[in-house]
């Protein structure tokens, strides 16, 4: 049997390994202080009550004979696809029921959407960027070609009349770096799009932190989109599923290339290799649809963005260059004193106390840039933006 | 762009929507016949009290700051991968916790492992089977050789000195023929495996309808196995997960092909392009690994395994042909009369108003046969059968 050669292609990572050795020998070494860290990735407010009794009400129905539910569709109940397709509308964008498909998260949709594109295709990365875009085409053999986002483009490249890929990422809010994509600017990528015969996987994970009305929260408010884009979603974020798995991917009816339809590519991929998502996680994500559900998850992203206000007030305060922290839960900003990524880690942690994330992290544009976010406690994230003033006068 | 052009090789499947619109122009002509579906692939009972009350108690642990749950391990909790442990152990087979990876099915697992196999393999799959093993390697561009399955080998085929293939499928108890392997059977493909440095990809989706300590219930029973073997299992049957949504797989570390370990491919599969299964579902399957969860998961199987037994003695005692039935929820038999799946099927469903799966649907090997499944109530199991005697008597 022969493997898979491109997984020696694949690079380590190290960094949240590292982040996790570095951590662990400080607090031996200084086992008075109190550590916090902005450097988490995860939400930590929990589920809001009317999600909470949506899955536990759909629990004890799963006991009973007339509301037990066996193998439901692939792509998810009409309850919930009816809820998400709602919900774009309310955002001017206007989908079909057949065109989301309810899946487990967009990490597995975007490992899995490759399954439907060959592997003879050139693919668009920025750099820096969420690393599973480019592990995953690794995987698969893909040509990657980078994207240089940096301080110059405020880390939101976008094409030139030379540029030719066949596959772009595009990951509005971004992570790492905060930085949203305006109108304007995605009618650009979708234009170049059309014209190339691309196709823009959009990653709107970080959708639901937008809160200017002016910016896009789908690639589909953008016309023509639906001839040349994929968006992936989650109720991650949204609604602090990191722990409860769904998401949802939409897939116009539109999108066809070489008379093959991808949305009914991706139906025959997800029918032949996935199962759907448990119908309890479904009637939870329904909850959190309702106006009600809306009004509760809405509590917890002010929460994050209160506190995104609090770091990004401070680094405007003190005329450091930054990125995010309004439409974003995080904030992404130039090292003090012209540091390296982990140089200002390791001076950031050793003076202060507080953990964050060494931009390289997410690729080489990110070298002397770093990251903190918005998930911690609002009294630790203030405690932690003290800190951080009296570092930078003591500097 | 360029789409994945392998997938214009998939045949689209009739197999399901047929048999609905033939039952659905049947009863729309005999509107006062009563309908008995013996064609049922799921699972029918209801979630059993353990499991249950173990969702429900962690879908408010969800909503509480405390007992709040975010990303997991990819693999699976600990707490879950000690309890698969220790139910293999029972049987024989001693695994380590690093080769148990948690997932949301057997499917979407035995789909996504060709991920770590070069397209560049043989794979050898049985006439009849599951159709997932067929389509997810015509997606990848593999080369499919078949391995006839059929009367004279009682549907369970074993290898000879000059069979040649990378990769072989082996679903044992055999969806759809019900036809389980024994030790030396096993044993004999393990050596082959080991042999040829072939990869087996065991599905044990039905090994809880092993009641008889002498069938192996894991290929991880076998000597050797954990050199050439990888094994799916699911809670789908074993504990009615159908629309719950955990299975599990097994990657042995020994398990190592030009100095890669696929224990380690697998991981980073997993890690990049999935998230793990919900917090609230691994609690729902800790329950039912519990004695107490075991002993109510029992109760269920029993119940389908009466119905099996009703049907399989019904072929005994009419002296149909007939495998699968006692360990398994499958029963596959010979048309009467020398009929071929589909004539059978209708004859079944117009002279009686029992519906079933015609045995070509699975492969072209089935032809002539024809599969019966347990999932029904006993009450019109019984029932069924009672008209199939008549039938055969005015035939």
């Amino acid at each position: 049997m022969k493997i898979n050669e491109n997984y020696k292609n694949l690079n380590e990572s190290y960094l949240f390994s590292t982040i996790s050795s570095k951590v662990m020998e400080f607090l031996a070494n200084n086992p008075d202080r109190e550590l916090i860290r902005l450097g988490i990735g995860d939400v930590t407010r929990p589920l809001t009550k009317s999600t909470v009794e949506a899955l536990a009400s759909a629990s004890c129905a799963m006991g009973t004979q007339e509301d037990f539910h066996g193998y439901g569709p692939e792509q998810g109940y009409s309850f919930l696809r009816e809820k998400i397709k709602e919900y774009y509308l309310k955002n001017g964008a206007n989908l079909r029921i057949d065109e989301i498909f309810v899946s487990d998260g967009a990490k597995s949709d975007l490992g899995n959407i490759l399954d439907i594109f060959s592997t003879d295709n050139l693919v668009l990365i920025p750099n820096p960027v969420y690393p599973v875009y480019v592990d995953t085409n690794i995987m698969a053999g893909r040509r990657i070609m980078f994207l240089d986002a940096n301080q110059q483009n405020n880390f939101l490249p976008l094409p030139d009349e030379n540029l030719k890929a066949d596959i772009v990422y595009l990951c509005s809010p971004n992570n790492p770096t905060g930085a949203a994509y305006s109108r304007d600017d995605l009618e650009k990528w979708v234009n170049w799009a059309i014209k190339n015969e691309a196709v823009i996987l959009f990653d709107a994970a970080y959708e639901c932190f937008i809160s200017d009305k002016n910016l896009p929260k789908s690639i589909f408010e953008i016309e023509g989109a639906k001839k040349c884009a994929i968006e992936f979603c989650s109720l991650s974020k949204m609604a602090g599923f990191t722990g409860t798995r769904l998401g949802y991917t939409v897939v116009p009816t539109a999108l066809s290339f070489d008379n093959m339809s991808l949305n009914k590519m991706w139906l025959r991929r997800q029918t032949t290799k996935f199962n759907g998502v448990p119908y309890i996680i479904q009637k939870g994500a329904e909850a959190v649809f309702t106006p009600q559900g809306q009004r509760e998850i809405l509590e917890n992203i002010n929460y994050y963005k209160i506190n995104a206000k609090v770091i990004a007030d401070t680094m405007a305060d003190n005329n450091i260059w930054h990125t995010g922290g309004i439409h974003s839960p995080y904030i992404w900003f130039k090292c003090p004193n012209g540091m390296q990524s982990w140089e200002f880690f390791d001076y950031m942690l050793n003076s202060i106390a507080v953990v964050g994330t060494p931009g390289i992290g997410f690729g080489s544009n990110g070298e002397g840039f770093f990251r903190l976010t918005a998930f911690g406690t609002y009294e630790k994230t203030v405690e932690a933006m003290k800190r951080f003033n009296g570092m930078l006068r003591n500097m």
